[in-house]
């Protein structure tokens, strides 16, 4: 125990100062290993039972293999240098290779535009066991085997009944081998023999319109699989309210919507998780992230506060629920994990949408837009928060437009008209034109108004020679029958305008209503965030032209694609993002704009387009 | 906040000294009282919040009452000089009546013979609060408002799905007034309006044959009620092995087996709460003991590897788990809590058994014995335990003797024969005779001995001329046809003296393997604790007579009754008391009989009687 010595770690090349009968992870914990460069790894907390802290030494000779690194390495590794961090002890100068899989996880999720970093810190940890098989002499039960086979990490293993009626006949299957599953000391699940399949983790974004599931390697951080669906509650109503109406009609309403949100969830699943050559039973964590609407139907919590004024939630914490519990499929002690919401029109989406792009730590002025049916805008002014909901309504979705249609092939996704009124248009995967989706409808209104064919106050000019006035009022013909997949032509009419000025207006009034609380102009907005999927590719030029964004330099955009579902991830593969987006939901303060002074002359004023 | 005064606390006369600014709580909490006498009670820790710790100033003045003093106490209590001991503040000498029911709960649990104390600590506290409606102005959610209505105190209140669900209507209902159940910082339940039902605890003691439960208002500590029903899983077999053999049958028949515990606790619950005028939805906490086969059927554990050498059970810690998630009618987020067993054939009972008459704290030689189909045996030295459980067969509970029965009204509970055999007995309720119980036969048995109709090897003498020898055997008419309820005499058969030898070899020699193993003599015993309903009633004289129990002066037995439900009372009540369950179950070594050296040549030598 005396001597004082050099421990050198590769690839960094730094070295740190030890002494005998330090482990090599103390020295690498002493010599700022882990705050100035990533650290080596040790979920077990050093105990020698997740054999994660791998290294090799390369120069030198470490203290004697002990028990815990024969069982955590083979033969051929041990002969090869390989050790465990926390158990190979210093006895001279070393040099030791980390390689990068020991190395504390910082994990880059990168979805379109988004690029961010987090530390893997998993909510579940799989701790290889081999228990002793029982006898008279020692007939501990099955669960204190496993207890005891887990050294000193403390763990529960009778907090999931469910696991541990499974633990019995899965440890003789395994010979007494296996993994267990840990999650808050909790023993949530065990996996049998020396095979054992990796540990996956499901992050949902659940949309109003569209639900996108995520599956994730909660070892390694990785996205195996990604996919998305139409929400099955669709056919019970389109927007947020009518969804919630519908749940009040009655008990078994209520159940069948409810039933819905854990179908979807319950089908991508199983979706992503036959993609990987896996059963949902694999699925050890689920994170659910939606507006407070989605988050009370999924979680089958009363929604008639939330209806009707003042519209609360009846929960705004984050909660945390056993998957069975809501019938899902997934691992049997597994659990669901719902980020808090912050009103009842501000959801754990938002929370998502905050976190991912960083808002809350940001410097200056950023607002932020999740567009949607509901569109929730957040303003941050060096990470103080307030945010609010517009009622923006489904037109960018494509419904309530004559000819709107959702992003599918087909659908006119960009639009041009020239001086002379005369179109072009670009199609999904350029298939013949079936109808005009979000940015489509987006782009066409801010055309005509360049173009004339429509005035300031978003009326049709009649007179004009490309507008054609039917029964039912003044459209453009935007492409005609003998270009479009269906043989009719497609047509903008004067309602499908009118529908885009209370949808922008409702968004535009939104932003200034915060704007002018904070005493904000529009020069002193330093980024406008652009969150999810219609945000994501619309023409911010468009945007900017019908007064639904202001006029500001093009670069202080940033369209970051579905921000709320990368929250999800973040939150599914680390639990500081956890902690993060708690506190995120708790400081943002709530502008509800009913209550809003001069909300509705806001409103007025900001329904026609900007006259330059 | 100068000057240095003194408070005198009445009835107990103790004068403390006390600063100007200090609440009365914290004079108490100094001045000792709470470890020399009994402490002021606080379940909210002294925020002001469950109104328990109300005190009467009968002399002095004490600070201005607290808005949370307001909300406790009615207008007249205050000018009657009632406070609450955490909020009303020095300013001068005071004088102070602390009333009992604002005392640290000592708690009395006395059933046959057991007289226990223990502080009053359950599981579960109401807090009433007072919930500010909700507005657009201050839109928090249901949640958040129960939880900032609360105070200092920490709850989360969505640890309880379930208990959520109801939250809002419940609130609403209540107009915004009630109380919160909280379980170790979790709301389980919140009870609407200004008048609420108390908090009920039910405990179990889930026998092989007999189901005992005890209902609880965990508020006080009350018994309000208790009853007993046989087990209806005996028509899946009468003891422990056949039911566990019955459930090894098949999935369908473990679940039926497990459904019958269940639902026998269920009806407990459901008869129980009738009688107090309560539904079992008041129920808020349920404990459970029971031998390990009644634990594993109890929570559908799996119990194949105890049924088979080395007989281990699943898990052996306590559970705590959702009534809800074993079907249990209860409160919605009520919790079950089982006490944790000690091997295969070693139980929760046992553990109660032991804890309820503190065998653990005892110093000398103490033996324990639960007497049943199968009966369990500790003994301890010095609060050193080691136990042991012998199949003792279900004789003693009436089965496999000719006229055996259960102690019914009718039975013969006791017998003297006289020197020329004549046989004098009494019967449960002094009814018409209608069978034999336990004590009946024991006595019989015993008596029959004494009078030279049975030999030392208890064989019956065919030529005594009370013995009749029929076309099965040997047998000795207890009561004659006529005197009978049936109209048949009630006879005690040779086959019946056979099954109470190996019942008696089994708990003699298994007490004897626990005094060999200890080296321990009879002369060193310093009590016999026997404990359960048939322990209870027997005769010590005629348990010595035929060899049951070792021939040490009478005064050093001890008959205590239900100790198991005792028990399991104990652990209802008060937390502490589940940690010393915990640490008793951990702490018992257990003696596989199967494994000791010679335990075979014991049980022989047992079977015969004790020759003077």
């Amino acid at each position: 125990m005396t001597g004082d010595y050099e421990v050198q770690f590769q690839p960094a090349g730094r070295k740190c100062r030890a002494k005998a009968g330090m482990t090599i992870r103390d020295v690498a914990m002493e010599g700022g290993i882990g705050f100035l460069l990533p650290g080596i790894t040790s979920p077990c907390g050093g105990r020698g039972l997740c054999g994660r802290c791998r290294v090799r030494v390369v120069e030198g000779i470490a203290g004697p293999v002990t028990e815990a690194e024969r069982k955590a390495l083979s033969p051929g590794q041990i002969s090869d240098g390989w050790r465990l961090a926390c158990m190979a002890r210093v006895k001279g100068n070393l040099e030791v290779e980390v390689p990068p899989e020991s190395l504390e996880g910082k994990q880059s999720l990168q979805v379109e535009g988004l690029e961010v970093e987090i530390v893997l810190e998993p909510p579940i940890h799989r701790y290889r066991v081999k228990v002793p098989s029982a006898s008279l002499e020692d007939p501990l039960s099955d669960g204190q085997r496993v207890a005891r086979a887990m050294g000193g990490y403390q763990v529960s293993v009778t907090g999931d009944l469910e696991a541990l009626r499974r633990l019995p006949g899965d440890l003789r299957n395994g010979k007494w081998e296996g993994e267990v599953s840990v999650r808050g000391g909790e023993m949530i699940g065990f996996w049998p023999g020396t095979e054992t399949p990796r540990c996956l983790g499901l992050a949902v974004d659940l949309g109003t319109t569209k639900v996108a599931g995520y599956l994730v390697d909660l070892g390694t951080g990785d996205l195996l699989a990604s996919a998305g669906l139409m929400n099955p509650q669709i056919p019970y109503g389109e927007d947020v309210m009518s969804r919630l109406t519908y749940a009040l009609e009655g008990r078994e309403k209520a159940a069948r919507i409810h039933r819905a949100a854990v179908d979807a969830i319950g089908q991508l699943g199983r979706d992503l998780s036959a993609q990987v050559g896996l059963e949902p039973g694999n699925i050890e964590e689920t994170v659910v992230v939606g507006n407070p609407a989605m988050h009370h139907l999924f979680l089958d919590l009363p929604v008639r506060q939330m209806a009707l004024s003042p519209y609360v939630p009846a929960a705004s914490e984050a909660i945390d629920v056993k998957s069975r519990e809501l019938g899902l499929p997934s691992a049997p002690g597994s659990y669901v994990h719902v980020l808090p919401v912050v009103a009842g029109f501000v959801g754990g989406d938002h929370v998502a949408m905050v976190l991912a792009p960083r808002i809350h730590q940001r410097q200056g002025v950023i607002l932020g837009f999740d567009i949607g049916t509901n569109t929730e805008i957040v303003l941050s002014r060096d990470g103080r928060m307030t945010s609010n909901s517009c009622a923006s309504g489904p037109a960018f979705e494509g419904a309530h437009i004559l000819h709107g249609t959702r992003a599918l092939s087909g659908a006119i996704d960009s639009v041009k008209v020239d001086a002379n009124g005369v179109c072009t248009y670009t199609t999904i995967e350029g298939a013949p034109a079936m109808g005009i989706c979000g940015s489509g409808i987006l782009d066409a209104v801010a055309q005509l108004y360049a173009a004339g064919v429509l005035d300031w106050k978003g009326t049709m000019v009649r007179d004009h020679p490309l507008v054609t006035v039917t029964g039912s009022g003044a459209e453009y013909v935007l492409v005609p029958e003998d270009q479009t997949a269906g043989g009719r032509p497609i047509v903008v009419t004067q309602k499908d305008v009118r529908e885009i000025q209370l949808a922008k207006s409702a968004i535009a009034s939104g932003m200034k209503a915060l704007l002018e609380a904070e005493g904000v102009g529009y020069s002193d907005i330093d980024e406008i965030i652009i969150a999810g999927a219609f945000g994501t590719h619309i023409a911010v030029d468009s945007a900017v032209a019908i007064g639904m964004f202001p006029d500001i330099p093009r670069e202080r955009f940033r369209q970051v694609g579905n921000a709320a579902g990368t929250g999800a991830r973040m939150c599914l593969a680390s639990l500081s993002e956890r902690e993060t987006a708690r506190e995120i939901a708790r400081s943002i303060r709530y502008m509800e704009l009913m209550a809003f002074p001069g909300f509705n002359d806001m409103f007025v004023n900001e329904l026609g387009f900007p006259v330059s």
